[in-house]
């Protein structure tokens, strides 16, 4: 089935904000067996948005909007689609409760402006917004079916997850299919296809794999269309507990799973802790285990020693070895992990040390070559790799390795090098 | 003048990549002086290509495509406009320099697949792309024009800015329009609006100026509309200026400017250094310092205090004030300033201690309470606020606010409270 978006408003048009709702929608409505046929932007007038419409409707049979449906003039979604259908905009009570509910949670006062947000197309279905004042629209015309969603990426979603899918499944008698997405970390998709290849080839033909490029590393999905088996969830699992067993290093997890949440809940599994020395990545690292709530139960902290003398006074790097060797070099980041595990008392000891770029670079250190270490209550770790010429990519491939080597670690498959 | 954009590529509409290219042609089309009229995404087939070039040629003067320009059979763009408007695909002998030149910079083997980069339709012109194997090409249609640009976002930025935009300035004589925009921060929108009014109220009526929100704060800028007089640019700076003596504290700077980079350039300036201090932003205000080059001419290091014994013993915070007052509080704010200062041999320290949350709030310390802290060589200020109750948003804030007090310092314009 094909469906068409319109994202409505001039802010995307002028480029003041980026246009995140439809991948998010391309790849929710594509898990629920509902292809996107097109996007379309148009801006905040009346004639444009309603040609784009009626455009989609002769090509899909499912046109969802976004946008237009504040309180203000600008906004005129609403308005425009009750004239194109000629309906009536009418007080609708359940919106105007939902309204008045979140208004005055808000401690906010219920005015003329905010009222009208409960005014609605006499013949549409309204669907209730658990996350702001704009209700979404459900229109029957003739077999197809109008969507109306505010733009407001948490609150389209909202409706979306709760409202939305479970009407359409309903409606268009939309088949259940099954995905489940492996993350993983650490091969390129050619040496992960060649790997996985005898895996693949026994796969029944009833489970469809793709591979799904990330920010991360590639996802590995597992589907099964079209489906009554109440089985189909099991036999996905036992096929990605047999891809584990054959390929346990690269597997991070399982949905949305980041290396630091992965490596964060196998330390709260063994009740231990991390600390981080950071040079090249700058405090990254750091920076991507506390963005997750709880991540006080195990990191400890950390130190960014940019400054060699931050390297010798704060965490202990014996400066002969950093005036012999350089700052990236094997021993710094040996020295560098246990000096702030020993500083911090956690478990263990992350550092980085490299060149970050874009300059000092040397022909023997060209830029985006980083040495990692691990340092662990039975010794360290040390790995050295060359990256990109490009800084912000060096920060962030170094940070996942560096995280990479605890998973690892506290998995039982970390190898020396 | 209206533009439409045509965005090519299957991984846009199955949502695999979020399509940033729109939003940035978007701003830089529209300060050249052309309005995008419609954003469009299709799939990479023959015949919704054509469709959806045909109908954008029919409303605007200009169309731009990015996208589907690769050497591999998913890539039709250029088959397709060849066919299209009844063109050979044939070598083009510059092209064909361009993409050897290219290939073998990069060390690569010049082979069949990346010559077919140097096939173009015969009656278009080709348009050099620095950074890349697929030229951009530019075709002209009774009057109207179509430019088909690859969908890497730094090939496209870099042909727009040095192939694209000056072509379309002579062929359509396109009034030369002028743009600065100032970088605020610290003030919302409406009290930004209330304390300019009077120098608003002042602009002579052929500057132009808008509000734009950005993620740090509004951005103001100043156009003058199809201008051939020499002293624009100066006029601009010099209302700036004016804006400045109104509002020095809030002003960042022009452009793109960030705070951490407006900060380091003041602390260059200075010949001094700094270093941080960082509890519930976690490492984010040292990774902001030091994902920019040449952060280590100012940038010194920093500590992430999770824990608390990394407090007291990485940075000599007191034990007893921190049972005290607890880790949320000025004492340990400031201890923890004059502590990576000491500890760093830094100019200035800055700290954050705060609840991030969502966990961890109290009556008296909900969340988004952050206690920020200066410490410079002639004493410490301290400062608190509550931002927000999400836990990405508390980090940012946090950060910026942090950053901000030393840019301030810097300036002679920070005021104790």
């Amino acid at each position: 089935m094909v469906a068409e978006i319109i994202t409505i408003g001039d802010e995307i048009l002028i480029g003041q904000i980026v246009d995140t709702n439809s991948a998010w929608l391309g790849r929710t409505l594509g898990d629920a067996g509902i292809r996107i046929g097109r996007i379309v932007s148009v801006a905040d007038r009346a004639q444009e948005i309603e040609q784009a419409i009626r455009n989609a409707l002769t090509r899909a049979e499912l046109v969802l909007t976004t946008g237009g449906l504040g309180p203000t003039k600008d906004d005129i979604t609403k308005r425009t689609l009750a004239d194109m259908f000629s309906m009536k905009l009418v007080r609708n009570e359940e919106a105007f409760r939902w309204v008045k509910e979140m208004i005055e949670a808000r401690g906010l006062v219920f005015n003329e402006l905010n009222q009208s947000q409960a005014l609605l197309p006499d013949e549409c279905t309204m669907l209730p917004n658990r996350n702001g004042t704009a209700p979404g629209m459900w229109f029957d015309l003739d077999g197809k079916v109008l969507i109306s969603l505010p733009g407001v990426p948490f609150e389209m979603k909202e409706l979306i997850k709760n409202e939305v899918l479970p009407r359409l499944q309903a409606h268009f008698a939309l088949p259940r299919n099954l995905h489940k997405t492996a993350i993983t970390f650490g091969l390129a998709e050619s040496m992960l296809a060649e790997t996985i290849a005898p895996w693949e080839a026994a796969l029944p033909p009833h489970l469809h794999l793709a591979y799904l490029p990330s920010a991360l590393g590639i996802r590995l999905r597992l589907s099964v269309y079209e489906t009554d088996d109440p089985h189909a969830a099991a036999e996905i699992d036992e096929q990605f507990a047999r891809l584990e067993k054959l390929i346990p290093a690269y597997i991070v997890g399982y949905g949305e799973t980041s290396l630091e949440e992965a490596t964060g809940a196998l330390l709260i599994e063994h009740q231990e802790s991390v600390a981080t020395a950071e040079s090249c990545t700058g405090g990254n690292i750091a920076h991507r285990f506390t963005a997750h709530a709880g991540a006080s139960a195990y990191f400890r902290g950390g130190v960014v020693s940019y400054a060699n003398e931050v390297k010798t006074a704060v965490l202990g790097v014996d400066s002969q070895a950093l005036a012999r060797e350089g700052a990236v070099s094997r021993i710094v980041a040996e020295q560098m992990a246990e000096g702030v595990r020993r500083a911090t008392g956690a478990t263990y000891g992350l550092s980085t040390t490299g060149v970050a770029g874009p300059d000092g670079g040397s022909p023997e250190k060209p830029v985006g070559t980083v040495w990692m270490a691990l340092a662990t209550p039975n010794g360290v770790y040390a790995f050295k790799r060359r990256f990109s010429s490009l800084r912000s990519e060096n920060i962030q491939r170094a940070s996942s390795f560096t995280l990479n080597l605890l998973r690892l670690y506290l998995k039982g498959l970390l190898k020396p090098e």
